[in-house]
């Protein structure tokens, strides 16, 4: 299927190329310019295998997007390991499902299990064989080789942290970015603010230019910002969860309604219907409010005028991420963790108004539901993102721009030589920031990363997208967009946080889908306290509670059933059965299920920290022959200035006579000069020249250290 | 106590100081040198409340030692404000001993719990309200204040991390410290090594010397090392835990033998005197264990051949920290997470050695036992470590050494002239490394994190031991030891993970001590789930299990009795009672319990990570005013290279002519000058500077780099 969708892309690009015609770049076929090179050799899909020239890229594009491509290029690399590992994964639960107990014991006909109705009156009790699908499907996903794979992830993800990281320090050496942190804090012109701080570096002066105001903002003049950047983001906050809120009653209502309907034929679908509508419902609207929030989040960092645009982005990437990570995630999480948690049980349901009864997860457990869930978000999120969002609307945008020039051109008559570059260049759209395609990739990263233990084909896909991703992007840079203005960067920012903080994250969040919305913890509870025979014989029964038909309130029991005598259905459920003195409380497995689940959660978190520790330690943050190389240019550079002031005082000596009169200063310096080939060290000349600065200035210490530090004795 | 203690080591210091005459440095008083000034204003008691002079004790001996006194001072300084909030949470517990409805019901005779005996035959039944001392003892440490202390402590540790990295930050900056780390790697002589690498540091050339073998040692020569060391360390590790188990067995044994005593003195006395006595032998065996894991760790350190002399340091540091840590918190960790949970039930107790019933806690529980440990072995351990290890051992040895001299003296008969100070310093002991020191302080480091959930006061004895100590160490470098070869250090090195690495592993072990040890879930679980009224009355029956006296083993039961017609005893755990289906199973409680104490540590756990995180990131690294500081320096020196190449270049223009004959090296470099004031920045001079290095070698991008970098354009 995704290939299919791919293939799709393909097609769709294609045409839309023979549909405006100026896909190409034009250019001499004898000079090949960077263009050209990165056109051939990059931004082809057909390259897909290659490596990227990043060098060529940070050349053309600058270090930012240079950097961009690398950590891209980076992750996708090393989510190849973690796809085959997950293919793995799924293989094992693939070969076992037909070997696996629980499912067997669920499919078996011969057990009988009958089970209270799923809703009020219309519907009648039911056998648990029938949900033999899902629990079959459950087991792919939900078995004990996903507990492996979700401690693997979250390794992988420090992994590709640590990786990341030494590949930034390479980057950053061999592009010599290593020192440029502070200066680059000065040279900012914040053109998007109304209050507009110009600072410019003309050529070796540093010049504060502050056209409109030079008054400096108190907590007076940004408090009203802050309270809206307040109130506005708990607002979205409230709309993404009445979002989430409203599918869910939209899934309790129609389920409720087309379980009530006559037809025996919408009956039967209700699940599989309303699941599917429910999940497209939410992907359109996390699409929608994506792009709301994307503005908003523009708007509200404007209002809090920030000092310097790297000040700016950071705060609306950390803005961003919040609205767009709660919306792409709220309803995940639902089902994760909240999903049947409170739908109550026979006899008691708990009503939304007070009609309708609160969704229950399919028999075969809420894991699988989180992963359907999963799924299709992940995979509508991304190629409806990928073709509306980043080429079917820079198309249209383009086309429609086009159209506009020809009319502009039939009215002015233009000379009709053929158009130079800069002419079609300019009929490109301008390159807005790499903001939105950074937050794809870490949204995708939260998907293979926080809730990887509910779906581990997640790397697989993820992979997939990205190696288009690579040369789509690249594509958009090279053809689609404005060349920008080259930025350079040390590294990828505020990313890098995100990142590692989504890694924390998930270690977390993978113990609570493994032990809560999984059944590997009332399994091994089931196996190792109560089985008589050390096997998963009689699981099934284990986990259904007892319920006495006639305790069912008014009017809620099944109206015509088919099953004639039944005095007790089953449910799933740790509750006392109603003969017990306290019957349809919380059984003692209950809570000896909820302390094992509990207590896994501590046990995983705890060894993922700590093999992460361990794993971050092992692998140093400089690679070796960086670190070689860094020692091997210091001693270069320490000849180089001993040869030079050599030189420079041999010439000076021969010309003056010994008793030459010389300013004091002048003599100074000559001394300097002296000792530093009398000693031999350039340590020793650096030491010296303290004395040249006036003491008045009284930083003489301090500044022999700098001095100091920054010849590298 | 403590202050009584404090007095004795002032006493003692003194006497032996009078006893040895030599106590004063002998100096002219005319001219006070450094290690005047120090003995006068650092190195005594009485100056205590007064900040360190920390420039100075750097300047006298070297970095390394003054980084120890800036961390130890920092340390001290942030445990008032630890001390201060730990006496207020004791303060709490001790304003509501009287109105805690716990420790009053167990108080209340009225009540009337027959408790099962203690021991096997010998003894009686009693009565709960017996136990009512440490029932009051117990609410002193164990009340909801202790949750916030403990929370409080957590962050304080982060707190204390981040301070200390600021004030290193600031200390290697004005000590100039901050690009040695390379040079320093090479600068080494172990001279511990049987195949010694030496390597010299000669006056600008840096020659490698290896006078015995230059043969690089592979694997093979390493694995007999690795080998001995991994089995010795597992070897200890079994010595210190059978060390533990040991005390365990005294305990064991001698109470049951003295409740077997006629003697009702005797008998009434058990518990104190047999907790007394194992805790001070487990002090004792501390302390010899100590001092001989001290040198095993040389011993196995120096069997690796660590290449240099930071390296052996490292590593000597992790092992000897790994085995006295074992050593010092192995008892403690028993009493806290093991102790009375493997005794079984009345019925059904677990026998050592066939004969002997597991330990139980006290009746007020756990918490209050591992208070009372924890107290001894801190105080114990500073008190005894102080007095004989630090100063007795010492004024001993130079004792024993000054005895030997005077002997020689008599045989040599030498001059009769007054002692020089030279002669009288080398009189001293050496310096043996700071290693003991920091060892001694992160060891109490651990009493104030790792289980301050059950002793609130660790912090404010840790401060009275701490000012106490920065004073005698000081003493005892100004007056006890020849002076040390002053080395240079970027900042403390492996202590510092060390420290944050407890500081990591603290938050797990506060949460585990606030849920597994202490009552505080039991009494929140009885108060919100079981309690009829809402309020704590009737928690102690509730914590208490029934018991059918009919049910005792052959001759377990209470031979003589006083109590007459008793047919039910209770014991403290949650299990069913006798007339229930599955008598003396757990029960629901106890895994509602479980389950309560389990959600408890992970929300512990993730709410105080979370904070910490906070923490770290709202602190900055570097403080403001140096990062002001630095970028003035900057400026200030680039200003001072301008103008001092502008100085040089009219130099040597005013001297040659036009067309004077140059070698084409000296002529790019004047090219370079010029370059430099025509453009105006220095930037200029640096870019053009790489045309100077020979091509051939390549390294010409990298080297721009460098050179860029360090003269900061």
């Amino acid at each position: 299927m995704y290939l299919l969708a791919t293939t799709f892309v393909h097609v769709f690009h294609f045409l839309l190329s023979l549909f405006q015609g100026d896909y190409r770049v034009i250019g001499h076929p004898e000079e090949r310019n960077d263009r050209q090179v990165l056109h051939e050799e990059w931004a082809r899909y057909s390259a897909f295998y290659k490596y990227q020239p990043i060098d060529l890229v940070r050349k053309y594009f600058g270090e930012k997007i240079g950097l961009y491509f690398a950590w891209l290029g980076v992750y996708t690399q090393l989510l190849i390991p973690a796809s085959i590992v997950g293919i793995i994964v799924f293989g094992y639960g693939v070969a076992t499902v037909d070997t696996n107990i629980p499912s067997l014991e669920m499919c078996d006909e011969r057990l009988n299990f009958t089970m209270c109705p799923l809703c009020d009156g219309a519907c009648d009790f039911w056998h648990l064989s029938t949900a033999c699908g899902t629990a079959r499907a459950s087991h792919l996903f939900d078995n004990p080789a996903t507990v492996f794979f979700a401690i693997f992830m979250s390794l992988w993800a420090v992994l590709f942290l640590e990786h990341w990281k030494r590949r930034q320090i390479s980057l950053s050496f061999s592009w010599d970015l290593t020192g440029i942190e502070e200066d680059e804090v000065f040279t900012i012109t914040n053109t998007r603010n109304t209050l507009k701080h110009t600072h410019t570096f003309k050529h070796g002066t540093l010049s504060h230019t502050n056209p409109i105001t030079p008054k400096k903002l108190t907590w007076k003049d940004r408090l009203p910002g802050y309270c809206i950047n307040v109130s506005s983001i708990l607002f979205m906050f409230g709309l993404t969860f009445s979002a989430v809120f409203g599918v869910i009653i939209y899934r309790i209502t129609v389920s409720a309604l087309m379980a009530m309907s006559p037809d025996p034929e919408i009956k039967s679908n209700v699940r599989v219907t309303v699941t599917a509508t429910a999940v497209m419902i939410n992907l359109v609207v996390i699409l929608i409010l994506d792009e709301i929030y994307g503005a908003v989040a523009v708007w509200l960092t404007e209002l809090e005028i920030p000092k310097t645009e790297t000040n700016f982005e950071e705060r609306l990437i950390l803005k961003a991420f919040l609205l767009k990570f709660m919306n792409a995630y709220a309803p995940i999480f639902y089902v994760a963790f909240f999903k049947g948690r409170f739908a109550g049980r026979p006899g008691s349901y708990v009503y939304v108004f007070n009609d309708y009864r609160m969704e229950e997860c399919a028999p075969g457990g809420c894991l699988i539901e989180l992963c359907i869930q999963l799924s299709i978000i992940m995979l509508g999120k991304q190629l409806i993102q990928n073709n509306i969002f980043e080429i079917g609307i820079p198309k249209l945008k383009k086309f429609v721009r086009a159209l506009k020039e020809k009319e502009s051109k039939v009215q002015e008559k233009q000379e009709e030589r053929p158009p130079q570059q800069w002419n079609l260049d300019y009929a490109l759209a301008p390159f807005e920031g790499l903001t939105p395609e950074y937050m794809e990739m870490i949204i995708q990263f939260g998907f293979v990363s926080l809730f990887v233990a509910s779906f581990p084909l997640a790397p697989l896909f993820a992979l997939l997208n990205n190696v288009i991703e690579i040369r789509l992007d690249a594509k958009k840079f090279v053809t689609e967009l404005r060349r920008p203005v080259a930025t350079r960067a040390k590294d990828i920012g505020v990313w890098y946080n995100i990142l590692s903080g989504m890694g924390k994250f998930s270690v977390i969040i993978n113990a609570f889908v493994i032990s809560f919305t999984s059944d590997f913890i009332p399994r091994l509870v089931y196996q190792y306290m109560y089985s008589q025979t050390g096997t998963m014989h009689g699981f099934i029964d284990h986990t259904l509670s007892y319920f006495n038909v006639s305790n069912f309130k008014q009017g809620t029991a099944p109206q015509n059933s088919e099953h004639g005598d039944i005095t007790v259905c089953r449910y799933k459920d740790y509750r006392e059965p109603p003969w017990s003195a306290d019957a349809y409380q919380f059984s003692k497995q209950y809570w000896c299920v909820l302390a094992a689940r509990l207590a896994f959660v501590i046990l995983f978190q705890n060894l993922v920290m700590f093999l992460s520790l361990v794993v971050a330690w092992v692998i140093p943050d400089v690679p070796k022959t960086i670190v070689e190389q860094l020692k091997r240019e210091k001693k270069l550079l320490v000849d180089l200035f001993l040869q030079e002031e050599k030189e420079k005082f041999q010439l000076i000596q021969s010309l003056f006579a010994k008793d030459a009169s010389v300013p004091p200063g002048q003599s100074l310096f000559l001394y300097t000069l002296r000792s530093v080939y009398d000693g031999g060290t350039i340590c020793q000349c650096v030491t010296l020249l303290e004395s040249l600065i006036d003491p008045s200035l009284s930083y003489s210490l301090p500044l022999r250290c700098s001095v100091k530090h920054s010849l590298s004795c």
